[in-house]
Parts: structure tokens; sequence; C-alpha cells
């Protein structure tokens, strides 16, 4: 899991269809989409799941359900996103199958020792900054936080959380492989320029940090 | 799917744990458990479903879960009872395999003539009588509602909402191979004795209409 890593929020993308704004946020580059809901019924959510996977088919960019095995299984969807209190990981992991994206979240160090003896394929490092976003979330792990998971942690790692072109550049080369966002996005006037700056400091960011093989 | 068929709902069962309640339930001769969780996290969900499908190895009695296929699979559970707002039959059967029991409520006669054409085990008849369980019921169907579904629908048909002892029987004669109740036991002072008490209405019913292979 490399480069820009967008996350929907519904709620943030005020009256521009969701799948708009993922779809402007692939053409801007973004490398992975995670779908989402904490509050749609689940047929809504396999119907909406299904329309966008159809919609990122021609694009070369996976689509992660967070939290839903079923769901993601549901509409054939790359993978799923784990928080600690979602699925157990090996549970998923027999579920979606060897093929699957998995991500799990890390809030403590606690979680962060025992990923490491998990074949998760990233770990979503949260939050790196307090967020309005998501409410439900433990002490941010500021940039020394996440320079102590990278020396630690065998896992590339996506930092989630308040996250920002303002401060993309920092948090990868604090160690972040991945920037993930949600309102910088979805609330953007024009979620494809944003996804495109976002992308680009990224990139920028990665290959200073000696990371050419994604260039 | 025929006889007493135990709706869990963990508000409503006071101090006792939902397990015992359960165990409770199938002593008195449940034929069937359904697992109903709305507020759990999916990792609490998964736990609980895993305890009570352990506990009940020794019954022959299938667990279902409601609306959660992810959970019904990590699980290993009998099935899936889906509302009309949760999973798409076909999508279900697809992830739970053809062993799998899969129930579909119908709240309108619109939904009986859709799953008319569907091999779902039984149909959920919703509510038959007004409930305060489920207060996102559709207008009751009544005994004449029932009584017409049951000439009409090729399934095994669960009445639920608003069943307890003293109208199981006549809900039985309309028509329903089961008898579906959350509050009856879950609130009874005793549920091993309300159980026992609505499995012998029950089955008493059943004979009486005939369905003497119940016996």
């Amino acid at each position: 899991m490399k480069g820009l890593y967008f996350v929907t929020d519904r709620g943030l993308c005020g009256k521009t269809p969701l799948a708009d704004v993922v779809l402007q946020a692939i053409r801007g580059g973004a490398a992975c989409v995670q779908l989402r809901e904490k509050d749609l019924h689940t047929r809504f959510f396999v119907e909406e799941a299904q329309r966008i996977k159809a919609m990122m088919a021609p694009f070369n960019v996976p689509l992660i359900i967070n939290d839903r095995t079923d769901v993601a299984l549901a509409a054939g969807a790359d993978g799923v996103h784990l928080g600690q209190e979602d699925m157990p990981y090996g549970t998923a992991r027999r579920l979606m199958g060897p093929g699957a994206i998995i991500g799990l979240s890390v809030e403590t160090w606690e979680d962060v020792e025992r990923a490491q003896e998990l074949d998760c394929d990233y770990l979503g490092v949260s939050p790196i900054f307090a967020t309005p976003t998501k409410l439900d979330t433990k002490a941010p792990w500021g940039l020394e936080g996440l320079a102590k998971i990278r020396a630690f942690s065998r896992h590339s790692l996506v930092g989630i959380g308040g996250l920002h072109a303002g401060n993309a550049e920092a948090v990868v080369m604090a160690g972040a492989d991945s920037i993930a966002v949600v309102s910088a996005i979805c609330a953007s006037p024009d979620p494809f320029r944003t996804a495109r700056e976002l992308n680009q400091i990224i990139r920028l960011s990665l290959a200073k940090r000696g990371k050419t093989d994604f260039i």
C-alpha cells in the first residue's frame, strides 16, 4: 500500500454523489479507495459497494470495505479494513481468502506489537493527528509515534487522521507509505484537484525518502 | 422450520446473561435460535455468536444470525435471517452455500410474491400483531393476512410479532409452522418454563392442524 488512500464519508460529501467523489479521487491519483459506512442498512451498503466496484473496474485501484466482510464478499471488493473492534484478523483472512488486501488499524503500541505476527497487508496508524471526522479514536500518534512504529514494524504503514496537503510530506518523511484522507477530499470544492495535489506531494516525499520504486 | 423459534434481544434479558436465556429456551424445547444484535461492534457480535454456537453444539438446534452473513460465516452458524433491508437473498445464498438455512422476512404482499420464486427455507411473517420489540415494522398481518399467505406460499411460515402463550395456538391454526418469540422468553422470569409451555402449545396446535410428522 503506497500513495494516496481515500476513505469515504458520505456525510462530508455534501450534495455531490459519493461515487462522483470517488471517481474524481481516482482520476486525481488515489491508489486505494476505502468505502466506510456506519449507518447504512446492509442491502444499501452492498448495492453501493457493487456500484462503486463496477465504476472502478477500468482503474487499477483496489476497493476496500471498512469493517464488513459480508459487504466485501457480496460486492467482490478487493479487501477489508479492520478496526480493533471489527472482526479479528484471522477470521477475516479465512473468509476473504489469501489474495485479499486486509488492513488493520493500530491505536496503541500493543496493537502494533500484536500486528507484527500477522500477515496483514498494511497497518492504518490511527490517528496521526486529532480529527473531527472520527470521534472515538485514542490519543494521536503524532510524527514521533509514527516514526517509532516505522522503526519497529515490518508492515506497510498508512497514516490517517487530520491529514491534508499541509502536513502530508511530514507524515511520509516520518515513515508513512501511504496517506489516508477523508475530509480533505470529501469536503473539498474540487476533489480531483485536491487528490492530484496530495498525490504529487506523497510521490515526491516518498522519492525523497528513497522509495523510488513508486515513481 | 417447525415449532418454537427463539429470537434474542439482549436488552430484554435484564441481568440474565443472553447465553443462559438461550440455553433455557433450548432446554424448554426451542427448535431454532436466532441471534439478533443491532448495536454490537462486529468483533463482539462474532465472539458472542461463536460462544453461543459452541454452547449449542450438544443440541440439534440451528443457530441463525440476523442480517449479518459475515458473523454467520465467522461463527459457523447454521444460517441467516434476512429482513427486506438486509443483504439480497441470492447474494446471501451465494456466500452461505446451499446447505445454510436462510429465512426471509415478508412485510408486504409484494414481498410474499417475490419470495415465491426463491428457494429460501422459510418466511418470517412479520409482524403478526403489533409489538413494542421492533418499532420499524409495517402494518400487522393479523390472522387473516397469515392465512392468506399460507394459502398462497410454498414456504414454511414463521409467525413473529406480539406472540405468546395466549395467542400461539390461533397463529398456528391460521397457518404458521413456527412461532417466533422475543420478549415472551427474554423478559420471562422463567425462560425455561415459558419455552416449555409455548413448545407444548405449538406442538399440540400443529397436531390439530394435521401436522403429525412433527410429533
